[in-house]
């Protein structure tokens, strides 16, 4: 029976049974963190969803749990394979669904990766990578051409997507981020209107491609254009097709293969590619960015390389918002396995005869509190992330090519610059310490925080190494200062993260004024000092930047020195300034009611408290700086 | 044919043959490095010694290596039984030999865990720590005629101890660190002359026990000692058959088995057991910390408990000591595999054409070399740590019962309780930082990282957990302090690792006053900052700790509350500091060329300053306190 608790259905969240050996007080204190998850950190109609997932996911033997299992990679590989036919199968979300409630998209990610990352991993490769990247271009023809020249039938677009759209190839062996070092190449040739694909040599092999190892036909191969007169255009993504669907033997010219283990996500399998001069129709080019003409003349319908770049970003964005949300399921994991040990383990007491649990250690409470803290504060964050690139596909959808837009995703890429960084780094932090406070138990492979420390490993190295994304997002930021100060252009941004910077001379000059640590538990405080920490960061690289640049120092030198000083702790301060935040001001909503305010206003005050002060020997040395007279000059 | 460089024999350590995309300058800027290995770092004769070892393993097909292969569990665990065995019958370390160079023994278990932890750990587990409680009690001669009764002959102690000696089960399910909350009792029944081995419920099962999971036969079983009347004397060792040797099948009343799949370290079969009241005879009580007469009287050679357990600290150190250096092993793998690649590995550059090793970026500097100075650092401590110990243990061996062996017996303790967590931190964020910087080249099995970081990861947790052992450090700190506040005791240790703490409100008063860069790269400058650093925690957590308990605390709230703020940064400070000690002395013994003197010292100052800089913080609180008019009062 549904009861109803302040207007939430607790049905949906049922008391968990009793363990043997749980603490008899202290545990329950109310019903109040069921109301919680419902009103405000899941909304109603998303926990249904999940709900109906589980249910369906509980209900079926081929996704039996053995925590622990041995399994051999091969048939971790086919089992992950059969599951992710079946979360097709099962056809969860409707495309109609998506548009009208697009959080289900990310809720949907959670719970196949709160299953198993693997499972996530090879989902959204299949439906989201390449189908974004092909339905976003007119080669989507050609796609279906072929699909229907190699199926009889497809009932439905998800098994279309499952059995045919397969993968997205761009890293090589020897680049990923140096996309302009890719060597993979197309030539034109008029004489068939064919496209050549060659890969010079094994260093320019197509590698780490996700569900390219075993089973893809098709991949979207990332290789740079060259039309006749060996003019050459830069990287265009092709649709090449590399295996025969019906007996998986690779195509000819076409040598692909499964890379092998990986500290994690095993389930999923990752290929390498060749091409030795494999051609492809002309319109197997997906054209959105650029076009050749049949006598192999190219064209774009964009006029500068900047604007193609700035639509390009909205893509890149998308992977690093999916990774924000992949790593804090990861963390929401371990955080609860963690507590939940904690509560029950009892070690050492007051007195020899009492043992007491050992969560009420002040320092096992130091070690993960913060932690459970940050997945409040984040998994608001990734929500409302996910939201705004939202907004930014839907402009692009639409054809929307003003300003704002272009300004958005230049603000979106700089959000998820840092904060998959921040978010993939917290995890992996999250988890080591969850795995130390379970002592052994913790070593045990069937309490699951080895899996997910393994699994979550590869958030901080694709779409980008965690540092050098943070170099976009203080490149973003000193691009803006540059602005203001050579054209008094004001900061301004669509989501208002920036808006703040424009008030910093007057911010530099405020001083901590905060007395009593009751006054600190107010995440309001922490925000000031962060506010305050951002324009000191953004105004001292800015400076060294300039002082590199006069000494002599070439501008990809003078990035390169301040980056470890300057640059990446200012993205990182930015960035969890915007989380506190966002997370502060979702406390602080009327809606909120004051019982819930408490616990979440703590929370929220311990995730700011606990990141900012990484940053304590920072703001002593700010501060010895900023009273030093003479030092009090603004960025010139 | 050797030749010979500044007198050391470089036959030993001969040049890398050159792979085939290495830069071609700056990789190998003279012969200086292997001279420094063959003087400085490895002693001639050890480096001999590793030699033959590691020859020994190249030619056998048994240690034939598959990076990144897909063993099954009981696949992995039975070749590394099979290696196990393969190494006692290579006999490459003779006990006279161990007891002329014992630097031989860590150097044997380095080569083995540079090969494998787990059969380094499977390798120790048998030969040390069983070994060592064994032959270190009288009831080495119920051994003996276990042996003579099961086995027709022994060919050699090495074979012996493989085919006999097993496991040493003292961690239970529910307690291990509390060992006054152990629960397997073994009550005496003077009708039989027997002890009778009991395990109340399932949470008293002897778990985790190394070497149990598949084939021992034997284990000394720790359980609470009763004699008629109930009364009890707390844990002793036992020896207890649990396995017939011949089929391996459990004995009458043991439940054993195996605890299954770990994070990693999964070549050693960890194991769990369960005793119904089995009967072993009164001799197999290994007798050194008391003994029960026929009639079932409880006696003791050590009249107080306290010095009973300065004894057994001497036992508990050799396993610490031994943990430093099977961290450090695998931190020099991973810096190594990571220095490699990016030497090799080009990303960008100053131009579009160039492209650049990345370990030219100062970032790729930042996160990886302050590692490499580390490997120095704590493999330097690791080996001198070894040797006090050895000096403990010849104590010990020769029933030195002096005080200062006692005084050397609690400094190790100390020592070793902070050096685990330090060098099992250092190498856990280490390899974390190495896996990274190989972006996702690191994240293929067959690179190994992942591995070191599974296999190191235990080094945390075994032989207590890394943060419970810290308080053990700080509290031996704090008993000094105390011991010199209320008797007026100088600071003095055997090791002289405490003696500067004599001069502490001396060392307080002092300032920091270097002015320039260069001078900072003396690690004189932060061996003194270290010293005020440690002087000031000291005194501010013998405060803190004093308020507490005149605020109504108990000693158990009061340790409890200053752990996590004083505690826990004091004991890291003070065992940082050591290394440093050690390793800057090192440097600036007059036998090391100045050549040579110059690169270690670099390294040495990097170690330093890069340690204490976690500390900046503190540092810039504890100036500003200090600085306070009325806070300068000693410690009272």
């Amino acid at each position: 029976m549904a009861s109803t608790v302040e207007g939430a259905d607790t049905a949906l969240l049922p008391e968990f049974p009793r363990g043997p050996s749980m603490p008899t007080e202290q545990e329950r204190p109310s019903g109040t963190w069921r109301v919680h998850l419902l009103l405000q950190i899941s909304l109603p109609h998303l926990l249904r969803f999940q709900k109906t997932i589980f249910s369906a996911l509980e209900k079926d033997p081929l996704f039996a749990r053995s925590p622990g299992a041995d399994l051999s990679l091969e048939k971790y590989r086919e089992l992950n394979f059969l599951r992710c036919k079946r979360i097709f199968e099962y056809d969860f979300l409707s495309v109609e669904d998506m548009f009208k409630s697009p959080l289900k998209v990310p809720a949907l990610i959670q719970c196949l990766g709160m299953y198993d990352s693997s499972l996530a991993a090879k989902y959204l490769l299949h439906s989201l990578v390449f189908g974004s990247a092909v339905y976003s271009s007119d080669g989507s023809e050609v796609l279906l051409e072929c699909a229907q020249r190699t199926f009889s039938c497809f009932p439905s677009f998800c098994a279309l997507t499952f059995r045919f759209l397969d993968v997205f190839a761009l890293t090589e062996l020897s680049h990923a981020v140096n996309t302009k070092a890719i060597r993979t190449t197309a030539h034109y040739d008029p004489a068939t209107e064919e496209f050549i694909i060659h890969s010079p040599d094994f260093e320019a092999a197509k590698f780490w491609v996700g569900n390219m190892g075993k089973t893809a036909t098709h991949a979207v191969v990332f290789a740079k254009l060259c039309v006749p007169g060996d003019q050459c255009h830069g990287l265009h993504p092709f649709i090449v097709q590399i295996r025969d669907p019906k007996t998986l033997l690779p195509m000819p010219g076409v040598m692909v293969g499964d890379i092998g283990k990986k500290l994690g996500q095993n389930g999923l399998d990752n290929g390498f590619a060749m091409f030795h001069k494999v051609r492809v129709p002309r319109q197997s080019l997906l054209n959105r960015m650029g076009d050749v003409t049949p006598e192999g003349t190219y064209v774009s319908p964009f006029k500068d390389v900047r604007q193609r770049f700035g639509v390009s970003l909205g893509s890149l964005s998308s992977g690093r918002v999916s990774i924000v949300s992949l790593a804090i399921l990861n963390l929401k994991l371990a955080v609860a396995i963690a507590l939940r040990f904690s509560a029950t383990r009892r070690q050492f007491g007051p007195t020899e005869e009492e043992e007491i649990p050992v969560l009420e250690y002040p320092m096992q409470q130091w070690r993960l509190l913060p932690y459970l803290a940050a997945v409040y504060a984040l998994d608001h964050f990734s929500k409302s992330l996910f939201l705004d690139l939202v907004e930014l596909q839907r402009g692009l959808a639409s054809g929307d090519r003003s300003a704002r837009q272009a300004e958005l995703g230049r603000e979106i890429h700089a959000l998820a610059s840092a904060s998959k960084p921040l978010a993939s780094w917290t995890t992996q932090q999250g988890i080591q310490e969850c795995r130390e406070a379970c002592g052994g138990h913790g070593y045990l492979a069937m309490n699951r925080l080895g899996v997910l420390r393994d699994d979550n490993d590869p958030n901080c190295t694709y779409e980008g190494d965690n540092n050098i994304l943070l170099q976009q997002t203080s490149n973003y930021l000193l691009g803006l200062l540059a602005h203001q100060v050579q054209d008094g252009a004001c900061f301004r941004s669509p989501l208002k993260s920036v808006d703040f910077l424009d008030a910093y001379p007057g911010i530099l000059d405020q001083k901590f004024e905060v007395s009593s640590v009751a006054d600190c538990l107010d995440s309001a405080v922490a925000l000031a000092a962060y506010k305050w920490l951002v324009c000191y960061l953004l105004r001292e690289t800015y400076q060294k930047l300039n002082q590199e640049k006069r000494s002599g120092s070439s501008d990809f030198e003078a990035r390169n020195n301040c980056q470890v000083s300057h640059g990446r702790p200012l993205a990182l301060a930015f960035v969890e300034l915007t989380v506190v935040q966002r997370f502060h001001e979702h406390v602080h909503q009327p809606c909120v009611p004051p019982s819930l305010r408490a616990v979440l206003g703590r929370l929220s005050a311990l995730y700011a408290l606990w990141s900012l002060s990484r940053h304590t020997a920072l703001l002593y040395r700010a501060e010895r700086r900023c009273s030093c007279p003479g030092r009090r000059d603004r960025s010139s």
